[in-house]
């Protein structure tokens, strides 16, 4: 034990942990296989599920042994059957067969399913309390407080996958939730971030498609080029850390490097930096509370040289601006954020005013010379 | 409770805390004294000790109601006792009153004498368990060893006040210590980074004393020119964290924004940043295991606009490669270090070693891919 005060696991994760991976064929569930593959030994795959890529499904739940295999498709059962017959493999196909596979008794759940199909799935997962990393962005999007409530009531632990929240929750590590002054979510700024307006307006689909940093599903991808998957990742970072607009601020980045940061109050700006890999976030989910190996490239910033920042353009990016308006009619439900934050909160609801002035919440402490870097209407 | 897994302090910390500041004159006992006067009701005073300057200290010591103030230069006992005349504040002079301060009962002790004057007054903090936070890197470097295993003994809290260290402790949080491949430590590069090494020996003290950031002594800025500042750190790293020379690199960093870094087992680089104002690192050790509210500047990246990083030049700052020699030889007393880590040490003395054999400590997971950025000999 050092003198400084350092954090030691108490022991060495040697358990195998049961883990699902739902999407698994998808960009992010490639990731997630990848790293499981590596470490074969940790980990037993209980349930993976696919979209519509039935052989590569089957492929993967032989590779490891998995229980169950669901495709969403209804469909193609008989074609998973029938890839998957001999192996004892269970599987089934269809929303419902996808659910059951989120149902089934994994410790870890991966949430790739891709879109608002993710939702109901992840659910089950959550309503089993399980640990669930989060790379779906839309059940949070869709049905933030539905969904952050149902993790809390049922114990689960959601771990953000995305880069950006991911870079946020382990920053967060360094100082206590309440001690926060705002998070910096960065943006490469995707393939328009220099066009002018009326080049972005006659922007082909494969100039959507060229994301200067990231290799990425293609919706995601198009997402950013109008940094409308920004402003997602804005309300995303709201629901997951019950945070105010004003708390969440957006900055360019083109290099990718930076992931995420969070301004503590001492003026200390904590940050997550690597090669913009999807390994490196799925590895720190997989692994959390510990860290695992990961496999991507060592970060080596002599090489890379600079780092550059710029301030968003609200103008040429709309979306990201528009996405600051539901934030502020987030709801704050009590269960998930303290009474430090929960007065500076625009409530949707008069009883949840009622809830607040009831209980005498005050003020958390001022915060001098702090202004929002981004001014809205 | 949030369903993503934050910290949360258990109770605002409301109890007043004891403090003592040696070298409270000086350019860190300043920036102390700034935040101490900033919460006037958290903080009582105990001791201060300057090395000279009789009026500032008895200033200073009327301002904070000190019980006890110590001038090192023993010839000035009378001044300082005209100075503090009926204010019932104790005073001592020489090193032995710089010692009796340290040992007072003060919870937490800023230790910031400059030079190996300051070990002396450090061990009496150390020995009585205080949390010492630690500005003078003599204590590491001249009696590293020694230093960290008395405050290991006596259950002391060394929490490292340098900016790169206390960046490397704040990045620390967000994993466990065997988790670490490497830390970073950032240097400036001093106002010679782009001379010539024909120039460098023929630049005058005023050029020399010209720090492009910080404003900060005269010893450790002309050591900064010399770069021997950062070998110095590397030194103190290797001794606070328990680290292996090839387990710390140096990058030049010209902005001095990003104070440390560490790189995890899953390549995440959590790095602390901010203003260069000591301020920030200091109320980062006042506040632990909190954070306060720090006085510095809010960190704008979109305005400082870049940040840039280069490789150290070792020939023309020899200083810096000499001093990862001794780290080499650092001792690791088992009372701080991790068993995961332990094998990876050279040892200076056979008992260590057989230490070791009779334990049966094995070599920690490997790191695929890993090489050390800095190759010597």
């Amino acid at each position: 034990m050092s003198a400084v005060p350092l954090r030691n696991s108490k022991a060495a994760a040697s358990a195998v942990r049961a883990v699902t991976v739902l999407g698994a064929t998808g960009s992010i569930g490639d990731s997630t296989m990848d790293l499981l593959r590596a470490s074969r030994d940790r980990y037993q795959v209980e349930a993976l599920t696919a979209h519509t890529n039935v052989q590569a499904l089957a492929k993967l739940a032989k590779e490891f042994g998995a229980r169950f295999a669901a495709i969403a498709d209804p469909d193609r059962l008989a074609e998973l059957k029938d890839a998957l017959a001999g192996t004892g493999i269970e599987c089934g196909a269809g929303e419902s067969a996808v659910i059951e596979a989120a149902a089934r008794p994994a410790d870890w759940v991966m949430a790739a399913v891709s879109g608002a199909a993710g939702l109901k799935p992840a659910l089950a997962a959550v309503d089993r309390g399980a640990t669930v990393a989060l790379a779906n962005k839309e059940c949070l999007v869709c049905a933030g407080d539905f969904f952050m409530q149902r993790a809390a009531k049922a114990g689960a632990c959601i771990l953000p996958a995305d880069s950006e929240h991911n870079a946020l929750f382990q920053a967060l590590g360094s100082g206590n939730r309440e001690e926060l002054v705002r998070v910096i979510i960065t943006a490469s700024g995707g393939p328009f971030r220099t066009w002018a307006i009326a080049d972005i307006e006659q922007a082909t689909l494969a100039q959507a498609l060229k994301h200067p940093n990231w290799s990425m599903g293609q919706k995601i991808t198009i997402d950013s080029a109008s940094m409308m998957n920004k402003g997602l990742e804005v309300i995303e970072a709201s629901y997951l850390f019950a945070l105010a607009p004003d708390e969440i601020d957006v900055l360019v980045h083109p290099q990718s490097i930076i992931h995420g940061m969070v301004e503590f109050s001492d003026r200390s700006v904590v940050a997550q930096l690597g090669a913009p890999d999807m390994r490196t976030p799925i590895a720190h989910c997989l692994g959390w509370p510990d860290r695992i190996v990961g496999p991507a490239a060592k970060l080596d910033l002599a090489k890379i040289g600079q780092l550059t920042f710029e301030a968003p353009d609200f103008d040429r990016f709309p979306a990201l601006r528009l996405a600051y308006e539901p934030c502020g009619q987030v709801a704050a439900p009590p269960q998930y954020i303290t009474p430090q934050t929960r007065s500076r909160w625009r409530h949707s609801s008069r009883a949840r005013s009622n809830l607040a002035r009831s209980r005498g919440w005050s003020r958390r402490r001022s915060r001098p010379g702090y202004a929002p870097a981004i001014s809205r209407h």
